[in-house]
């Protein structure tokens, strides 16, 4: 595959694409406090003040608002602590601002970790302690040791999902261990709480090999629902979320893998409804195939009529991508057949311009840059393109484990990736590609998708009511 | 060892004697409501036909007072179904009573587990979901990496606790499986989030070898600042604690062992400054080697001058006394000699009340019938005479575990647990053995004196501020 070297300006006509090129990756959050005159202009001063050194102004609270002064809180992106600096500097030689404070909101978000764990039951009174601890505790003992079912109603157990890393594979930023991956998988416990009521637990391997991690896992899995894996590298992903589920009786999930398989498969059935064809006519094909573009190639050839094409640098991968039933192929041959392309592959700009194809579904997911910009993309013919912030997996995994839970069930299978796919797809309006991921309606949605497509597949313990349907 | 046989009511002269010798264990509880006729007499006829028949009225709560009727809920505990039934039959019988209903109190507090996980942080809007999860989750994650320490502030690790069972010996019920085990779990789990806000996890473990079970917690040990292990039989529990131990750098203990022997401590300092008499110049006894008796002999070897006598069954539990530095004696020496007689054997009236000596100490803690009544051995001349109901476990772990997570222990030592259980037996007032379980108060004084034990013990590796100790 050969590698286009990284574009140049002058390549891009449009205002659009050079400012993408200028793409950065915001890394530092700052919110700064400033005391502006109360005259017309002066928000545009600051405005202009932070844009120019680089710097992103997101949200702008106001904090008070006298007659002479409005005291407001401006959130600023920067690229880097240098770009903060100049923005700082820029801001301070303002006449009409004053700044009165720098806070880092993000840390302050994540002081004490950013989960509780709290009594649903306070106890108040001895009494209150007979009931809930000893002796009244003996009595639902000795009922769930009776009838083991019981557990689902007088436990936390069939509400509790466990979010599991190695710290492997930690969003962009590699093999930075178990405990510096903890703010991730807190956040993704704190979003599974909030957006879908899952009691969500973070638990840290101590790095080691794939069979040891799935003895642990399994070794502690009495203790939940399902469990999502999390941040896994590959190769150890391929093994250990399959062994793993041979070994438990509750739903395994790799995210990496399956998570971001099924939000892509959303994006790719409702690009299609956008651009007016069936997504059976079309043929996809897969570049880079990693923990996520392989899971997205399988998921893919479950669902398409027509083999999924694939373009991989390994040997194994190539291996993988056959055993799914894919078919090899090189990047050109992929890019000039495939109606919808997806890369994982983490190469910036690996996709030229020329290469594109009128009409195609470009994916370009690899964070912070994509292999080629959307606006790129598209001036070059493409009928839809889109970069890995439009794909993102908070759209899958609350509602995959509402819907695994609210039905008990056994594993996965490949329907509930696809259903859950489809109610997101579904719930997009307009011109979206995907629906807001804030909004728990869409959790809903994919949950009861999920559920009854558990039930269809036969791996539901407990079928809900038909109201939990409506 | 003989066994004296069950005691006879003939026996015992005193009415306490003979009416704590029908004592029974309270399984069933039940929330009555009953319409009364508002006309003074009738609360004493409901008490009299629930008593008569066995029941035992706890807490009364008054739900609507009207002019002709009065709504109560009454809480009644009985031995079992049939008495149950027992009570109901003679409450229905009543002429100025309406039983409106029976609830089941005890399994509504546990209906959906006794946690709830909630975010410290809830996500409103994409500016929060910045912050919360990506792309500000990165910033935190590479600081860590960076600065392993700055886990502790940004993370919820170093305020996190595991509560591990293997379901192997659950309270009084023996091998029921870490399922059936959950509600004891979550219910330590919330005692500790509502008493001195530590973030508990229930971990059940599928049972195995040692080996394996002490692997499995090694491996997700990072999760945790430290690890309570609970309900697991011996002779298990005497290689898994010590070996976890070794495994990882941050604290283990078993509730059962070293949990009840800090609490035994706390009572028995308590007794001796009740009798006036100095710890020091008494000899303890232990009856009863398990998992509770050879952790209390151990830990009174390290704090009495003299050493301890132990009575136990097996020639391993004498072999593990011995090591601890204490005198395997028969049951008939250890009474005969000992001012302080610990026992744990689960065997009912093991001691007889002839041998009971004068002025002697008595904790006889087997539950739910002890190796003998208080009252008889009272009777018989004991100075102090307890059972297993005064000596509560919640009076030690969320101190031992608050002062150890506020000191980043590395692991308990004897001192800790020593400091601990003379903080217990300081708070305890006027009369009282010990103090008040279900006062934040106590527990705030266990942590500020283990905390201050660990720093003394070079196991802290965070000094807490000044005030910390005010």
């Amino acid at each position: 595959m050969s590698d286009p070297g990284p574009p140049r300006l002058a390549d891009f006509p449009t205002e659009a694409a050079q400012s993408a090129l200028r793409r950065v990756e915001w890394r530092i959050d700052r919110t700064l406090r400033l005391r502006n005159d109360n005259q017309p202009g002066v928000l545009g001063e600051v405005a202009g003040a932070i844009g120019t050194v680089g710097g992103n102004i997101g949200d702008i609270r106001t904090v008070q608002r006298g007659s002479a002064h409005v005291v407001r809180d401006l959130d600023v992106s920067c690229a880097d602590l240098t770009m903060l600096d100049r923005v700082l500097e820029s801001v301070r030689r303002l006449a009409h601002t004053r700044l009165l404070d720098v806070r880092d909101e993000v840390l302050r978000v994540h002081v004490g970790g950013k989960l509780k764990v709290v009594p649903r039951y306070p106890v108040g009174s001895p009494a209150d302690l007979r009931r809930v601890y000893t002796p009244g505790v003996a009595e639902v003992c000795r009922l769930i040791a009776r009838e083991p079912a019981a557990a689902d109603r007088y436990t936390m157990i069939a509400n509790t999902v466990a979010v599991v890393t190695d710290g492997s594979a930690v969003l962009g930023l590699g093999d930075i261990g178990p405990v510096a991956g903890m703010p991730v998988m807190e956040g993704k416990c704190a979003l599974l709480a909030q957006l879908v009521q899952v009691d969500a637990i973070p638990i840290l391997l101590q790095p080691g090999p794939p069979e040891a991690l799935v003895d642990a896992v399994a070794r502690i899995a009495p203790t939940f629902g399902a469990i999502q894996l999390e941040d896994i590298a590959a190769p150890a992903c391929f093994t250990i979320a399959p062994r793993l589920q041979e070994r438990v009786s509750i739903p395994v999930v790799h995210d990496d893998q399956h998570g971001t398989a099924t939000v892509v498969l959303a994006a790719v059935t409702r690009a299609a409804q956008l651009v007016g064809r069936p997504l059976g006519s079309l043929r996809a094909g897969v570049v880079g195939l990693g923990a996520a573009g392989t899971a997205i190639a399988e998921l893919l050839i479950q669902v398409l009529d027509q083999p999924v094409l694939g373009a991989g640098r390994t040997a194994d991968s190539i291996e993988r991508l056959t055993a799914a039933g894919g078919t090899p192929v090189t990047l050109e041959e992929l890019l000039s057949r495939s109606d919808i392309v997806i890369a994982t592959t983490a190469q910036p700009h690996l996709i030229a311009a020329e290469q594109v194809r009128p009409g195609q579904l470009i994916f370009a997911l690899s964070n912070p840059v994509p292999e080629i910009l959307p606006e790129r993309a598209l001036a070059a013919g493409a009928a839809i393109a889109v970069d890995g912030s439009v794909v993102n997996n908070l759209l899958g995994f609350p509602g995959l484990f509402r819907g695994a839970l609210d039905t008990r069930a056994r594993r996965f299978t490949p329907g509930m990736f696809l259903a859950a796919a489809a109610a997101i797809a579904a719930e997009a309006r307009g011109e979206e590609l995907v629906p807001d991921a804030l909004d728990p309606g869409v959790h809903r949605a994919v949950a009861r998708a999920v559920a009854r497509a558990a039930v269809a597949g036969e791996v539901a313990r407990v079928v809900p009511p038909a109201d939990y349907f409506e």
